[in-house]
């Protein structure tokens, strides 16, 4: 990192500042679910670009919430963009909050707010990293596009419109995501891609209405068959038995190996954080990796039928609503899922179970072999002094295959939070230390991905 | 019927008269489960009987709601008991009832009200046929003893206590329950007992708390795991698979067969107020009907885990909670099926389901060779003209066991309901011809049952 020092020595003078910033933007309650501080948080970025950074934004309509974009041309001939989104998630249950959520404080080495971590903390990181630049050298390495929807914490409805319709606005050689956490080992999380999700809502129903419970032995209870039919998805060892489910799984190739088998898992501290004894399975080491980044997933998400309140109701349930989400990995599709699991519930007899897909997600995963990738890790083996955990995709899923493949450029997900940052639930949280060493990170990125690419053109 | 012509004539000119009592009492809305109107309800009562019977009722405490009873002296020195509750159900869902629940009124022949089957129908029957013999003869042609609980609907958790505090206020040579109802075809439905009940709450938690769902691959699922456990306690047939389940089911013995056999079910009725096409396992006919009455069940009453909302939430179940019933023919015990139960999900490796049991009540049923049962059955055949539907037991679960053995006198279920009069639902009601027939009803057994009590002693 030595081409750097100056950049860096820069970002450690302006400590105080880069933190001011990100708590003047976490103050602002942009809660895309409940339709809150939106419109003031889009017009606290385009005022941000102007007076830090100098330059325009532009707030482009989306059908829903706006895109804000902005860029600024570098050195080099060569673009990374940036895509983070300004929304967070809504702030419930409040009472488990130790202080505000829209207003930050720093306790014991971290900050406390609401998107701290998802993901103004890792916006913000990027942000600075443009003005350290700036500020030291008085121009930019290479190009540098920012591109944040407002709509993430609900989906993403409408990203696939920036792609139909700004597509200049996304042009680039190479993308940051957002999302990506540092672990307690040190290594910085560098994913390279993230599953699909396909999320299905079974309903049945067997009677007109809750019947009396000692009509259970004559009348069908749509709890006891919805457990029939779902007993048949999945064995004991969690081997999912719809037929041709595992049809479309990409077999693991030496490369998808060589990643697990050079990236970091904490598992104590995860099971620490759940509060488990031991992993579905038993599984440890390589298998708890493989089962994580590489298999796909038949997760119960919700099971509803009758009485669930306090005491005894002897009723016997008319209806079942169960929630279903599958991560997909390469090269398996949601419509070929839901097909598959149609079709397998009617050939055990379960095809009045009304199966309906409420969304869903392509897996994604960028080429390991582009040399941002090899950059970005690079990067973050000399920031934080340690090999980062290289994932091949993350076990979650964001909206980055339309996206990323229409762009058609090298993306690469690296963040600012830690393994108990908590995410969508109360006291969100991010390190001082990791917000100042993803500025870092950002910078460097952007150092040498110019460079790299002065080398190679 | 010859006999009692005159009091049956008696009940047919004071109709209108009867009616009104009937209508009197739905108007006071004796909610037990929300404490209101049980006070004006019990006095109203002992003003009935000291206006109406010209007798003082006693009201007794019970530790909860109040017993009301009363007693009047007859011919011969042989005392039947009439079994009532003077609480009603909730009214809600409000918003489904076509009129007023507490302001009753007639329409097509029905009587709407909430309580008018359930049972303030039954109770004002019975308080009639006394009226009418008094009325007609002026004197009763045996004892009779009124018995009142105000708790009926929350469970009768303090019924016991009258069997021990007040023993001369219930003992008696016969009992006519409350409940029952009156079939399409026109068959008053005569029961002789009642099915057990054993309500368990199974409650698992496999995390600290509801995880991402992107860790389904290797964090245990309490919706999954629930769903394994119950499984394994019922197969595909419903046959019910915990070990040693059956051992304590008493073998169906001829006179079991024999009341099955002469017993009319009205299948087709059944199946359409429940909005089914079949009844469970396909079966009907005498099959149906032993399923029903002889067969324990484990029935699912509520399964809740994970989110059940509008959408999708991408959680993994933390927790799951199952509510079971199950019903408990002779000779079981729920005692004895929590103890199977539990050791049932240990020996299939679910011993971190935690299994409660909230309520327990025996199965019981009356001597069918009583001759008071006999004279049941004559007068229903007669006041009807056609012949009964003899329940050995009913589906159901009534606090019976420990009030009738302790009283050691023949119980049996008649009541002034038909098959849609809606119990504990909105539109609550009875036809004012059943209402009727039930006083008649009443009246004869009190007439036949003195003079078989003469003939015998």
């Amino acid at each position: 990192m030595e081409d750097f020092r100056d950049v860096f020595d820069f970002i450690d003078g302006n400590r105080d500042l880069y933190l001011s910033w990100l708590y003047d933007a976490c103050r602002i309650p942009s809660v895309s679910a409940q339709n809150t501080g939106i419109g003031e948080m889009a017009g606290f970025l385009e005022g941000f670009f102007r007076e830090r950074l100098g330059t325009e934004a532009e707030i482009l309509q989306s059908g829903g919430y706006p895109f804000v974009t902005a860029g600024v041309e570098g050195d080099v001939p060569r673009t990374i963009l940036f895509y983070n989104h300004y929304d967070v998630q809504p702030v419930d249950p409040i009472d488990e909050w130790e202080s505000d959520p829209f207003e930050p404080v720093e306790r014991d080495g971290r900050i406390y707010a609401r998107g701290a971590a998802d993901n103004k903390g890792s916006m913000f990181a990027r942000l600075c990293a443009v003005h350290a630049w700036r500020g030291t050298r008085g121009s930019l390495p290479l190009g540098v596009k920012f591109f944040y929807e407002g709509e993430e914490e609900i989906g993403s409805p409408n990203l696939g419109i920036a792609t139909e319709k700004y597509p200049s606005k996304i042009s680039c050689d190479a993308m940051l995501w957002e999302g990506g956490s540092r672990d307690i080992g040190g290594a910085l999380h560098v994913a390279l891609g993230v599953k699909g999700l396909a999320y299905f809502e079974l309903r049945l129903r067997t009677a007109n209405q809750d019947q009396h419970s000692s009509l259970a032995p004559i009348i069908p209870n749509a709890a006891w068959r919805m457990v029939r039919a779902l007993s048949t998805i999945k064995d004991e060892d969690d081997k999912i038995l719809i037929d041709g489910f595992y049809d479309d799984v990409r077999e693991t190739g030496p490369e998808d190996k060589f990643f697990l088998n050079n990236m970091t898992f904490q598992e104590e501290d995860t099971k620490k954080f759940a509060g488990i004894d031991g992993f579905l399975g038993g599984v440890s080491g390589y298998e708890l990796k493989e089962r994580l980044l590489y298999w796909p997933t038949a997760n119960i998400a919700g099971f509803v039928s009758g009485y669930g309140g306090p005491g005894s109701k002897t009723i016997l349930p008319a209806e079942a609503v169960v929630k279903m989400d599958f991560r997909l990995v390469p090269d398996m599709s949601g419509e070929r899922v839901y097909d598959l699991l149609r079709r397998h519930l009617e050939s055990r007899g379960f095809g009045d179970i009304e199966v309906e897909m409420l969304s869903t997600k392509p897996p994604y995963r960028t080429n390991p072999d582009d040399p941002f990738v090899r950059t970005v890790i690079d990067c973050a083996r000399d920031v934080y002094g340690v090999y980062p955990a290289v994932y091949r995709n993350m076990a979650g899923t964001t909206g980055m295959y339309d996206f990323c493949t229409a762009v058609g450029a090298p993306a690469v997900l690296v963040g600012v939070f830690n393994e108990d940052s908590r995410l969508h639930a109360p006291n969100e949280n991010i390190f001082v230390e990791d917000y100042i060493l993803g500025i870092k990170m950002v910078a460097a990125v952007m150092g040498r991905y110019a460079l790299q690419g002065r080398d190679s053109g």
